[in-house]
């Protein structure tokens, strides 16, 4: 991985740099947050001509290192106007690393409705027109791609939102089925690459774990250490494997901080319906798969593939993403969710924004709460480009303002997932503070506040969530450096060789020797280049607070508030 | 004026308190600033319990100072999500000040639904359900209520757009003749006054012009010096009288800086269709009135009173409303603008904010550029509460942000006006450097650029224009507190005698012995008071900026850019 990929959208022009000595020892998150803080001014109009957007692999991407297939996408964000990473599994970051760049910049911006495919091979790299393709939903996108470019290619793309500029749109990215179900969904940065006129990115390289490692044995000998390390933690090797994430739906309702009712309260009666459990039945029922990997070798298998009634394939269906169609709108019907699932991976939107924006809109009386019918014809819309369908499609911080909702989850613009911070308090936090805009991936939580990962933290106390945000914030923006899918951290937080393990790999693949000093100081300086980030582009303490809502209503049953105000400002403290 | 009058919408609770002692020197701007400053939490959500709505008249108000019947309305902005405050002529300043208030602060918050009217008297005050006013239009509400309390009765109303919480809504005031057509436009302050639940404030005193006054025959003397200077000076004393505000329509396509399709030109070839000129000529030709004063006692009378084809008695055209309405969306049918402004009055929105989101909705193509009819028949849909209409009554920036589009005229959420920032720069320092959002009120810069009152600063060149707009701005916030119209500036900024009149009459009204350095100190204050508001509320640097295009497409005819950036941060530098 020694190329930069530059591709100027105006002159449609690609020139492939040397990856410059700064940016050597940085991969996904870390490299992304970099460049786009070194390249673009952020005071800038995220779907104008001065964003970029920014595809990095991740450190170990391309290897054998286990769960190491995610890649990092990162731009200013049309949903928060701040600094934004997405995250991604699979196929496309193995893919990437393998033709040997370790970034991929795209810049300027085309006259409007012009839409391209950057395909990239071992003989080179070509910018194609988008034909036919523009306009199409992702399932499509993908199949049509596939089939000319092989079932072996993997493709990133857009769906009609993100070409319609609707600031919820992802990037969707082909899963190994060639299901179009993986987004780098948040911050509506598949907005921006249809800003750029950027309909697909097609990979298409026959290796996948080649990638050149300078000290192979020891390499290997750490990969295998470390899948099981994975494979031996009861979250990462049998909880995950079993249910897929979503298992956490009964576990959070259990805990009574699964947002319901549009965060109106912290049990649904109907959790089990739309539950993990539940879900593999069906996936097993249906001919799909309970378990499955988003990614070729990644060990937890946490995906699933589900089925619809009528026999389309979805691809997988996420404990955030059940969430967000399931309790938040008060809807227990699985196949609504699905249903809910396959627009959004078609049309391109991020679940967990479109989940939260459907819970404004019933919070306006736009939508009945717990008519799924009537969600899935609102959704609709969205691929329709009507009034309603473009304001599903901003999100749910604009649709709040144009009806007037007082009652909205969001932090920095973008919608807060599926945790109530009012009784899971360190993701509270962590919701808050994060440049990333409500986001609960940035420092999850979850692990000390519920599932007893790495320590407890009761999730109803203040004592102790500062601290343990800042540590999972710090730890995160590593992880997300490496490519290793952050579920790793499970296993990472409570085997004390977990870290260890990754630094080998990372040593032995790069001739290193870094300690576990260098990863917190890797952890805290990403943090820092997009907190300064979002402090050029106009942010400031007052966006690092939760909505009013949460500090004045109780939620029950725990019947607890979120208090923390001043303290949220030495969360990131370095 | 020595009662405060404080409203509690959430418990239905009416209390007259007397003025603390701080706030005695205050009227206008600088009293509904100072009580929102110290008592609404400036991260509050605007359209929450804790935000509060504060009317107050100037402190000439209720005499007969010529031209002082200005009131003001202060709060949070539902649309900037910072510190606002709202001027209105017509009847309201004087009754509320002859029946001895010197502010009306409205708090908390009630059911949703629910609606009221607050009723002030000689008799005392009373909070009556609307009944069967709530979601009826501006027109009929007043009409309705002078039919119930007498043709004298002054009315401050919301029409449907307030009462659906939209962020693009104003709080109209009855004129002179009973129209719905003075408007406290800017901010969205009648989306508040719908989130409170009121929908009108009915005024009802046999008195205009009887406030006590401490040394009459000296403020008599005053005020008749002052209506001299007024009527001496070539803007105040002819040209609005004549024409009215419109007559700018001409001047300002003449110098090139009238905005037109969306700001990307600076003449319209049709401007004298929908300037002063022809609009006097219509309105005398169908029995309306081509000069007219919005309050007793105005000796510029710059309104007018314009009646529809169809012989509906529309009240006013200004000039801002004429350019939103004319070349902002390619319209040369003054007729057209006549319905949009009609439109607008009847269901509560700004008529500028809403110019500016027609052109952005025809700059993203929901609506032709130049097609009248097609904006009267998406603007119709406001009042139905239809998601387009939703998203019009949003404004511009949230507009915008629901299609993607990139140019769109707005500082910190409001639109700007009639004036383009590029070539008369004096103005687009005011735009991007006040509290208050886009507002060209803010500082007048258009004076001393265009109109060669004041001096003479090239509004093509950068040299001057921050001293100007700085100067003017304080100099408007002292002008907004005493309810004189903001137009005797024309005078006072000529007129070596017109500052020393205004501080006699307010000396001898009160018993004070203000001096030129008092007034200077009180603006000042007010933006001050308004600037800290806004800090604590989120707001820096990168907020005090005009949009990317502003910066990089040249506006013709004068080819111009603005380029001012850090400069601006010295504007409000006291």
């Amino acid at each position: 991985m020694d190329k930069l990929l530059r591709v100027d959208m105006t002159a449609k022009k690609i020139k492939v740099e040397t990856v410059p000595e700064k940016y050597a020892a940085l991969g996904g998150r870390a490299l992304t947050s970099q460049i786009v803080a070194d390249e673009v001014e952020p005071a800038c109009e995220p779907l104008g001509p001065f964003n970029k957007l920014v595809f990095a692999p991740g450190l170990l991407s391309g290897t054998n290192a286990p769960s190491s297939g995610r890649m990092s996408v990162g731009g200013k964000s049309p949903l928060t106007s701040g600094i934004k990473e997405a995250n991604c599994g699979g196929v496309p970051s193995q893919k990437l690393a393998n033709l040997g760049y370790k970034a991929v910049i795209i810049e300027g911006k085309p006259a409007a409705g012009e839409f391209h495919i950057l395909k990239l091979t071992e003989g080179g790299v070509e910018l194609l027109p988008a034909g036919g393709l523009a306009g199409r939903g992702g399932y499509e996108t993908v199949r049509t791609l596939q089939e000319k470019y092989g079932k072996k290619a993997a493709v990133i793309f857009i769906g009609p939102a993100g070409e319609m500029l609707m600031a919820g749109a992802g990037i969707g990215a082909s899963d190994p089925e060639g299901n179009a179900c993986r987004y780098f969904g948040r911050g509506g940065l598949g907005a921006v690459m249809g800003s750029k006129g950027l309909k697909a990115i097609v990979l298409d390289s026959p290796k996948t774990f080649d990638v050149p490692v300078k000290d192979k044995d020891r390499f290997q000998a750490a990969a295998k250490k470390f899948a099981r390390i994975l494979l031996d933690h009861p979250v990462t090797g049998q909880g995950l494997p079993a249910y897929g994430t979503n298992v956490l739906m009964n576990i959070i309702n259990e805990a009574g901080t699964l947002p319901t009712r549009n965060f109106s309260r912290g049990r649904f009666e109907k959790a089990n319906d739309v539950g993990g459990e539940k879900l593999a039945e069906v996936c097993n029922a249906r001919g799909g798969k309970a378990t499955h990997a988003c990614h070729p070798g990644c060990v937890m298998r946490c995906s699933n593939i589900y089925i619809l009634p009528d026999g389309r394939e979805l691809g997988k269906i996420e404990y955030e993403t059940a969430w967000g169609f399931g309790p938040n709108i008060e809807n227990g019907d699985m196949d609504i969710i699905g249903e809910l699932n396959y627009i959004c991976n078609d049309v391109g939107l991020d679940t967990i924004e479109t989940g939260a924006t459907l819970g404004v809109l019933m919070e306006a009386g736009v939508i009945p709460f717990g008519d799924g019918r009537a969600a899935v014809e609102a959704l609709k819309e969205v691929g329709r480009g009507t009034p309603l369908g473009r304001i599903i499609g901003a999100g749910a911080t604009f649709a709040g303002k144009v009806y007037g909702v007082t009652r909205v989850p969001a932090v920095k613009g973008q919608a807060i997932p599926a945790y109530d911070p009012r009784s899971c308090k360190g993701n509270g936090v962590t919701y808050a503070t994060t440049a990333m805009g409500a986001d609960h991936t940035a420092g999850y939580a979850v692990t000390a506040n519920i599932l007893k990962v790495g320590g407890y933290v009761d999730p109803t106390k203040e004592e102790g969530q500062i601290e343990l945000s800042r540590n999972l914030q710090i730890a995160t923006a590593a992880v997300d450096s490496t490519g290793l899918c952050l579920f790793v951290a499970f296993a990472v937080l409570d085997n004390p060789e977990g870290l260890p393990t990754v630094i080998e790999m990372l040593n032995a693949m790069y001739g290193l020797s870094l300690t576990a000093d260098d990863v917190v100081a890797l952890g805290k300086s990403i943090l820092k280049v997009e907190k300064e980030f979002n402090a050029r582009a106009g942010f400031g303490k007052a966006d690092d607070r939760l909505p009013e809502f949460f500090y004045n209503e109780e939620l029950p049953p725990h019947n607890t508030r979120f208090v923390l105000k001043k303290e949220l400002d030495e969360v990131i403290n370095f």
